[in-house]
């Protein structure tokens, strides 16, 4: 429970507001490469913390992501011509480089002081592996790249989705370091089906021990597993909205598969990029696991070609009851749609001042205290650890069998670590 | 007219409101049978005075109406699982019985105080005759369930329909005590039908007799018949959102004719529930007749699965001018897609300190005072008398001939009260 | 650039605002005749100045714009009877003809003070070559009719089409008025094309100058043409929202060629009919000609039944990148297209507080100093002259050709003058 000031305080995200300032000291996930593919191509609208805005690629392939309007007279520069190495305003033709610099105004007379002088809103931006970060804050704090192991590996180890979400940033998150819910929500009712959900069905009051580290949380949800050992899922939550997914299976085998994390980026207060990344460090996904954890209709789709899921709120997730009944515990297809559902369906800011936490809930209330504290520690001046050093990024989640007496820092130590850097 | 102030005073029915605190002082249709007609079936949202619900009926047949949030986290209890005398929440398992009382909280220690402990809010409902009532006011302060004749016929002697106005409650509560109305709205231009027709078109200035009773108004409108007599059309407005509607045909006739009502149920302050019933209590109603009275596409239809009318303001009520011009007064199809016409074209609330009321406002006036005053009353703590007293909705409408030396109260006393009781 | 203040004083227009009130000093384009082209037909919805009215012609051709709701309970006259030399209110048969006075009460006692004494709000009208023109300001300071020359050609010499704006007025009058985009916003990249186009494309840093009126601004733009001469374009913004745009190509041929205006009158604050006019005074159009400037098809279009754009914002505009690249500067087909893109494209209302304007916009910068210093006059009592002096409108707009010695005014003076009067 929070009150009605500090899930205001957690929630909003626009320039001047104290969370929207801790989240323009971060780099942020801002667009799939594959959305301004092309040199000289269209521009394509974007909205981060509540700012309109305009991506596109130039002449050389840099990337600009700039002011949604002209410095002129505020014609949408989404309808601009991309054309050597600017985009161009179709009013009266004004032009700006990827870093806002006006190189042209066309329809002034010569020799005006004009050009150059002239610049719109352009923030930073860096492309790796897939996907197009940018930095929204002062050039003066620009921070490190958070140094994630899925955007350093090699072609064919790793995979990048997004998907609309039609809430706030922080109910997503609290999603996704929830790992409780999934005994429940993506929870089978045929029977039981891998190793790793023996244990969620078999336990369903997970203990948690929650950590502070200098990248956020650390996150362990222990499990009764066979007499004498417990199944512990080590999950992370990294500032300012990444989640780690623990690999489906145990220790010592989960080790060598992939693992998946999110962000969830605001869009503005009431709508948020879901991200999906994945990981596989030990060997090259085939092309059947690229287009299942990568594409548009994997297992993080469908969505449509302005990825928007095609499961969604307005159509009730296509929730078929009879499925409910006799096959899964939503009636939903989709672990990313039931997340979906349950998050959407609290309303598009949900009201925490209403709620009743349990014990399962820990992680999310830590959650909750720290970037509340950070904001504030913002105000008088003090940043993170984390937003100097990326290598902090360079973790891995996992789920792993441990027995009783070892505790799960020890035990799990090994497999936190990414290898790189 | 009204001033600005009484005016939101009489349309605001949201908790904490003078008149939506006197609407939870009464039982109020909620929803069709056929809405949750299965045990243990997909649980159905609803939203009453402003409030999100959510419906569905148990293992055992029983109707729950409780908040739309689980008491955790708020995600939405419409995609929960209706299984085993409970609605159980699909984020982490909480589960809640018709009475709101959490039965479960899997995801939580055992031995944790939790479950039992825990609610959330649950109206007390009742079902009869294929309505389902609820009340949605302080336990202690559950009052008397009304007394309608067609609530308590045997089957296929009532049917009962609701369709989806577009606009605030007391403006299509004051179309339906308007009797100067069907005159003009619902005449035809060809040529006059019905005996009942007869005096309406040819006596389009009836005087209105309004007195004030126990369970609302009587509204008599006199009429112009045969020399020495008068054509009266007796309706009634029981609190607090009914009215009776006449039969079609005079007396005595129509004393074995079956008779209509209305409810409007506030949805919230701009949207409303239109009920229709009739009672039959002379004889069955034949086959044809229900499906005409009762069905989707009838009378009071046509509407689609979700209760919304086909004819509606998105589409002009698909008005043909050439049917206006020939056939009937409006060029709309259907008396109650004419009143709803006239109701939402008025806007969601229609400005009622820009009108301009004539001698055929009567009943309007009397309404409007009758509610404001009972408001007030109810923040002094004093209750309308049929709020103990469900008997008191054991009347019926009539329209009848009396020699014009007659007092209508005299003269139609026989026909005003139902059978039983 | 504009404080915040100030560009609300110009853009809003809603009863009580300075700028809505010098627009109540003038008669406006309402609707085109074809709207309401039969005699007691459908009477049509319309908006205009933030008022919702309707429109209807009765049975002797008069046409009513009026208040959309009637005096009595306001029910929507949209769906009136329009019968017999008024409408009448579907719902108790209230009926007001063209002056919006109630002529008869149905419902009413006979002999009840009643019709006569009753009106709505109507509006002076006027209907001239197919447009219907209102006059929505007090009946003691009606103005003068504009003495456009479209409006006073014969048969065959004149076309007029509206089509919707999804922006504020005020933008769409500075597009209209500003010279120098279409040496952008229009051209076409493949190669020059028409005399007007060379000069266009060789000179696109026009000098502007503007002079302030009787009827408003005259702005003259002028570019290098071959040596010793220059190319002007003569441009007249006219009170309170018009515009006049010069034929294609030079003198002396444009001098015998039809040409363009524009109005752009305000449905609220927020959208806009943009109309188009255009005359040809030395011959009549083809029927080519006709369809072409004045079909929902031509050159204005394509338009909607309700004379929305097919190509709009929603669609945006249908925007084709290849065209962009390879044909025209926008990649949007069609001139009012292209204008509706970028001026809708800014937001609503833009944000001229943002802004930053250069030599090319001397223009709109004299456009609002004018409007926002007249609206200030009219608060102090004082009404522009070409209110009460409707031949001020009797003005062209030129293209033409002049020695770099001879001033514009001097050149131009024997073309900017209409014909008649």
């Amino acid at each position: 429970m929070l009150s009605k000031a500090d899930n205001d305080r957690l929630t909003r995200v626009g320039p001047g507001t104290p969370m929207g300032e801790l989240f323009r000291r971060f780099w942020m996930p801002a667009l799939l490469s594959e959305e301004i593919a092309e040199c000289d191509g269209a521009p394509r609208r974007l909205r981060l913390l509540g700012e309109d805005l305009v991506a596109f690629r130039d002449t050389k392939g840099r990337v600009g992501i700039v002011d949604a309007y002209c410095a002129h007279r505020r014609a949408g520069l989404f309808f601009g011509r991309n054309e050597d190495c600017g985009l161009r305003c179709v009013y009266h033709g004004w032009k700006f480089d990827v870093d806002g610099v006006c190189v042209d105004m066309p329809a002034e007379p010569q020799g005006m002081p004009a050009a150059g002088k002239v610049r719109i809103k352009a923030y930073r931006t860096v492309e790796r592996n897939g996907v197009i970060w940018v930095y929204m804050g002062a050039p003066e704090h620009e921070p490190a790249l958070p140094d994630f192991e899925w955007s350093r590996l090699p072609e064919r180890h790793y995979t990048a989705t997004k998907r609309l979400q039609q809430c706030n940033w922080a109910q997503a998150v609290e999603g996704g370091i929830d790992s409780s819910h999934i005994s429940f929500l993506h929870s089978r009712t045929e029977e039981a089906a891998a190793p790793s959900n023996k244990y969620h069905a078999s336990d369903r009051h997970p203990v948690f021990e929650v950590q502070e580290t200098d990248y956020g949380l650390q996150i362990a949800a222990r499990r009764h597993a066979d007499p004498g050992s417990y199944y512990w899922r080590v999950t992370q939550f990294l500032l300012p909205f990444y989640s780690m997914i623990p690999p489906v299976g145990d220790f010592p085998e989960s080790s060598r598969e992939p693992y998946d994390g999110h962000a969830w980026v605001p869009i503005d207060d009431e709508n948020t990029w879901t991200w999906s990344f994945s990981a596989s460090p030990a060997r090259p996904y085939s092309d059947e696991e690229l287009a299942f954890r990568g594409g548009r209709d994997g297992f993080w789709g469908p969505v449509d070609h302005e990825y928007k899921p095609l499961l969604n709120r307005e159509n009730d997730y296509r929730i078929d009851r009879d499925r409910q009944r006799a096959a899964n515990f939503t009636g939903i297809q989709g672990i990313p749609n039931q997340d979906a559902a349950v998050q959407e369906s609290m309303g598009t800011i949900v009201d925490r001042t209403r709620e009743r936490l349990g014990a399962s809930d820990r992680g999310v209330v830590q959650f909750r205290k720290l970037m509340l504290r950070l904001a504030r520690e913002l105000e008088e001046g003090r940043v993170p650890t984390c937003v100097s050093d990326g290598s902090l990024y360079n973790v891995r989640s996992a789920s792993l069998l441990l027995p009783v007496d070892v505790p799960v820092g020890t035990g799990a130590e090994a497999l936190l670590t990414g290898t790189a850097s």
